[in-house]
């Protein structure tokens, strides 16, 4: 069961920082009906790694990333929007990426992809809708990666959204956020098995997937909920691996089950290309970002994050709504108390549902 | 130029989770001088990798890992205070550890060498001034690890100390702290050249043990810090490095060269022997915490830490300073607003200075 479509991009595509692609496609799934005006559709960008799959529907029944927030009478209510989940350029869900093949050579891009930016793929979403007749989106809405993305959306095409919804994004990557995504980059370029990007399908870079994920899901999380969660609970028996230094308490276990999950689905240029171009995210390159906001002509917007966010640092999403402030948007800065770190948009739904919802059914 | 003198370790030196030692020894260096009531020592433990050289001294005029805080009319003032500072036990700058010969084998002990407890450098540490004559501390004292080993030590030794210096530390590792060290352990054992321990001190790991100190140093810092101190400044032209994914930021340069030199400093089996024993710490192994203090016979106590470090979490030292008001010690609870992060108190020493002093100052 597949509900994903594909929405071919004008060809040359053209890359933020140099190059092109030919024959690109995005992967999307849509939920809900596009109404008589196309003015009720809600364009969703995702974080680093999902797919379009944001929830079940009749197609694919399995759960989303975001199941629960998305569908009838939940905070994107499909009885009244029109919600469109792209995956991202670059990635390897279904979305042309470093490791589909260029149709010049035929074989993968491998690191001869261009350079990815997070304004391409806020290019990509753009055209998606645009080919479903969709000239202005009621709301462009991402977490994470996709908060930055929203961003660019904003920034390269004034008047395309009425909307905006931030979620734990940033304007500018921090050093911090920086710094610990590089660490992961490493752990993948430093595994001889990736072979400087040359390695087969069938003996990916592992064991530095592995570890990169693993630091990742500590990035996405907090030590408040880790101490609720796992506290000092040892692994269970048949969980330990590692050998002389080998895993000893139930949250390594969990790392290891999500990093082994995640080496058999994500593709490791991909990751490496993605997690630069976050790295590399700088609104300011569009301009002075309340001049960017003024052009961009949105109407309100939502800025919501969490305050034990150590990737996304509150003060970033403070910073992005004071710009929206400026620029005379209607804004709403949603500080949360939630303990679960960056992924509470992924956790605590009843939390992050009521304040969306509220959003989107207030004009 | 040397300051280190070395104490032999009792033979056998029963290790805490079994085994034993035999011919081990300690390095350590002193400041100031023992009177003759022999009770003005300070005893000081140190965080994961420092050696014992904590200040410069005539024999070795270096500045130490924490010049500026032991020293005539200083924090740990010399002209009052006898310091005496110990390179752990496991450790591999004089004292016995992974990288020292086993006398049994004549070659390195590596992975031979018996489990590691910070128990073990606990009782290294009381051997070492016992064998200088010295009954009871006036304190007992150390950060991060050492506020661990301060812990054991007043568990393992009651009325062997009176008082204690607990800084940046915890009664138990919290499983963010255990996600985060065994990551770095990770990067070291999945490094090929690692081979299970048995690496000559030629071709060491070094890509595991880069990739493990810059993880280290991110979790040893905070954000807020880093976005003040690095923001987006671009890497110095001659620090890129790294190939493909080369390294583009000025935080990225900082932490490659702060790896470089950990790596030609650091014995990587060392550094997996207690960067385990940190996660294996847990006070509640010899009881009741609060039984465990009131048997300590401690006059009284200084707490301290900061609200920014993500390692060792303020709540975890207010715990350890509820543990001791309860066992009936005199404690001050100093939670600091250092927005360095959990090694504050290597680069903070005006705030942590004169904590400690006025601390030290009250009896």
């Amino acid at each position: 069961m597949d509900a994903r479509r594909y929405a071919h991009l004008p060809d040359p595509f053209p890359m933020w920082r140099g190059g092109s692609l030919h024959r690109a496609r995005i992967s999307y799934e849509t939920w809900g009906r596009l109404n008589a005006a196309r003015d009720n559709a809600v364009l969703l960008f995702t974080g680093l790694s999902p797919p379009a799959h944001a929830a079940g529907s009749p197609e694919d029944p399995s759960p989303g990333w975001w199941e629960g927030m998305v569908g009838p009478n939940l905070a994107l209510d499909t009885e009244r929007f029109f919600v469109v989940c792209v995956n991202s350029l670059g990635s390897c869900f279904g979305s042309t990426g470093p490791a589909s093949e260029d149709p010049a050579t035929g074989k993968p891009y491998r690191l001869g992809f261009p350079d990815l930016s997070v304004e391409d793929i806020a290019r990509a979403g753009f055209e998606t809708v645009r080919t479903l007749g969709i000239s202005r989106l009621d709301t462009v809405m991402g977490p994470s990666l996709g908060g930055m993305v929203v961003l660019a959306y904003a920034a390269l095409f004034p008047g395309a959204a009425r909307r905006l919804v931030c979620i734990s994004g940033t304007a500018a990557a921090a050093p911090f956020a920086i710094a610990l995504r590089s660490i992961q980059r490493e752990c993948i370029t430093s595994d001889p098995a990736w072979a400087g990007g040359n390695y087969s399908s069938d003996t990916p870079p592992s064991t530095g997937q592995r570890l990169a994920r693993k630091l990742g899901t500590v990035t996405y999380r907090s030590a408040a909920e880790w101490q609720l969660r796992f506290g000092r609970q040892p692994i269970r028996e048949g969980m330990r691996h590692g050998g002389p230094f080998a895993a000893e308490f139930a949250v390594q276990g969990y790392l290891e089950s999500l990093a082994q999950r995640f080496v058999s689905a994500f593709d490791a240029n991909c990751y490496l290309y993605i997690s630069r171009s976050m790295d590399r995210f700088d609104l300011t390159a569009h301009g002075d970002p309340v001049e960017v906001f003024r052009k961009a002509s949105l109407e309100q917007a939502l800025v919501i994050g969490v305050q034990t966010d150590m990737l996304f640092s509150i003060n970033e999403q403070h910073a992005v709504a004071g710009f929206l402030e400026a620029a005379g948007v209607k804004t709403r800065f949603a500080p949360l108390a939630c303990i679960e770190g960056h992924d509470a948009f992924l956790v605590d739904l009843d939390t992050f549902g009521r304040e969306i919802r509220s959003f989107l059914d207030s004009s």
